[in-house]
């Protein structure tokens, strides 16, 4: 690598959340703003490698340096040789180290902070993504409103919002915005300004996940709702400066939505809107998942009929059903003493109303299948789950 | 009992669907007849005493007759002796054997016919109501329009329909009519009468199930409608003339409804409507129900929500949503040559969506667990049924 500790430490500092850092940290977080500028979100190798190697060992692993060491830790299980290749080849074209200190000094220019795993403000529904998680994300405005999305709803949905979706959308972003729930969505026009706007508008905390880099604002037009979501909430994104949204990056930013929400409710969508592809990541994280009925007529709800078809997301008619939705994620008040973490993780893989099988449990919850019965006597016990169609669903 | 054979031919012959019957055929109609005049529609006990010894000899039981063996029978498992006075006491208070005769005498004035288990006219559905069946229907119209029960849709809603759920109502009655599909409602203000009136304006066949008797038509006001349906479709009621509708007829009505029509849909209905409690049989019969969804800004399609939350009803946006609810609950076309009455009988029982344990599918298929697993498996070799959420589910 061609920078020095001592520059690392100049570019990195301006955009850490906190000062005083060890060699090791600004190497991690050099690492990780360097990783964003190469591999794109969601790229699951990517992940692997870096969940094998750390960061940091996986940067040099891009940049060609050997050792032998790592070489044979991956080769050693995680990935096959032939995979490792085709993503280091996939990786290459990209690498420019200029780039790496270059989304570093934009980021100090656009009033950027980088948040890490390594810092507390990491949203923790992060860590359902697993390999596909961020290495790090880029954010600008309040550092503090991220800590809302531990209780906090994703509202997505059309565009081409209708005058009854946006009524709907205002109605549950306000409700939210009133019980303390952060509002998470993608800064779109329709139904995702709808939800920023009224929950600023209601003095409630904002999130806007946005898919290209956060030194320009796209769409163009949302300028002041992006500048004001700037000094009263948080905008996010896994991309440096400079990137531009891509169809596939609007997809991994569905994603990042559908992770970093307790519970995403689709207020309004067609047939073959984005929001169902959010929908369909919350619903294979075992995520809380609602979609508002509309009329049948217009086929402006399609989308929501289907994610209530296919996916078995929970009707929402109104604030209540959606508080309902969004404690399901993380209030387990009947337990919060007596269950462990093994608990927490089966009871977060567990739905409202459709009924998994220990099978189902164990992939969503990452817990092994026979750890999952264990934990499934120990909750149905406590009254915490309860037995549905041969599944298991939670205790309301 | 005070009617001699002739007698009792006499009154039954001019309201049986066939002539030349037995004298066993006669005193079974007539029992049949009777019964309705004294045991208020779905009552379970009334059921397992007529299963336990035939209807005819439950009447005279009724009537006072000493039968030990008749009590021994229904003593020896069948009901407990202190249930069974209990239910004596209950119907002797209407016990009149003029009314026997009035019934049948006045069903001939009204051009009505009846039937009952033993015609080949009786709807197969009504035999998943168990010992909540009636005895008897009373029929005015076309007879053959039975035969549409088969393949039957029951379209229910609100009385105080809107303009969007008329619309909606037309457009599935309309599709249904023209495919073939007969419509089943219950000649209701609002969403009821749309039903019937589009089916038959599709010359389609449509099935009206009333909760009074058929002399007079209620509500008033759709006389021409029941009229209209009384010569190009059927009017079905399980009690005599004379017998107003109650709140307790209605309810009863609405299990008839859903236990006659191969699938329920419910096209509009608010958080309370009646049209919930038919869906609420449906689903307790394991049938196909689809609900309609609509906005939910005005809490006129609230209990269709509420249907598709709790009884897992399948979102209904168009006609061919409900030709795939009805033709999964009669056409199983990979199957039909391969499987016998018990895979039928549990294929019956599954749902297109909902997942069903071998339990569930016990109960509502009447068929043994252990027969259930052996059917399953036979099932799923021919991709009839597959595993979903640790139970099983139809496939499309």
């Amino acid at each position: 690598m061609s920078f020095s500790l001592q520059k690392m430490r100049s570019l990195v500092e301006p955009v850490a959340l906190r000062q005083g850092l060890s060699d090791e940290q600004i190497t991690t977080l050099f690492a990780r703003a360097a990783w964003t500028t190469v591999v794109e979100p969601g790229d699951a190798d990517g992940g692997v490698i870096r969940e094998t190697l750390g960061t940091d060992k996986s940067l040099r692993l891009l940049l060609g340096e050997k050792s032998p060491d790592a070489w044979a830790r991956l080769t050693d299980g995680a990935l096959e040789k032939k995979r490792i290749h085709h993503a280091l080849d996939r990786w290459r074209p990209r690498l420019d180290q200029e780039a790496f200190a270059r989304a570093l000094r934009q980021a100090r220019r656009w009033h950027q902070r980088l948040v890490t795993p390594e810092d507390s403000e990491w949203p923790a529904g992060l860590l359902d993504l697993g390999p596909h998680a961020p290495a790090a994300l880029w954010i600008r405005g309040d550092t503090a409103a991220l800590a809302g999305c531990a209780t906090s709803v994703a509202l997505v949905g059309a565009r081409a919002s209708t005058q009854y979706g946006e009524q709907v959308a205002a109605e549950l972003a306000e409700g939210a915005a009133m019980r303390g729930i952060s509002v998470v969505s993608g800064g779109a026009y329709g139904i995702d300004a709808v939800a920023h706007r009224v929950a600023l508008a209601s003095e409630g905390s904002t999130i806007a996940v946005l898919a290209g880099g956060l030194d320009r604002w796209y769409p163009a037009a949302h300028s002041t709702l992006f500048e004001r979501i700037e000094r009263e909430g948080v905008l996010i994104s896994e991309v440096p400066c400079g990137v531009t949204p891509s169809r596939w990056r609007f997809l991994q930013r569905n994603r990042l939505i559908a992770a970093i929400a307790s519970a995403t409710v689709v207020v309004e969508a067609s047939k073959r809107s984005g929001a169902i592809n959010s929908a369909g990541h919350a619903a294979s994280m075992g995520r809380p998942l609602g979609a508002v009925p509309g009329p049948v007529t217009t086929g402006t709800s399609a989308g929501c009929h289907r994610v209530i078809r296919e996916f078995g997301a929970e009707p929402v008619e109104n604030v209540d059903d959606l508080v309902r939705l969004v404690s399901g994620s993380d209030d387990h008040p009947v337990l919060q003493s007596a269950v462990g973490p093994l608990e927490t993780r089966i009871l977060d893989a567990l739905s409202l109303r459709r009924a998994r099988s220990i099978e189902e449990i164990a992939a969503v919850s990452g817990v092994r299948a026979d750890e999952v019965l264990e934990g499934i006597g120990m909750l149905e016990l406590s009254d915490a789950v309860r037995a549905k169609g041969g599944g298991y669903v939670r205790s309301r």
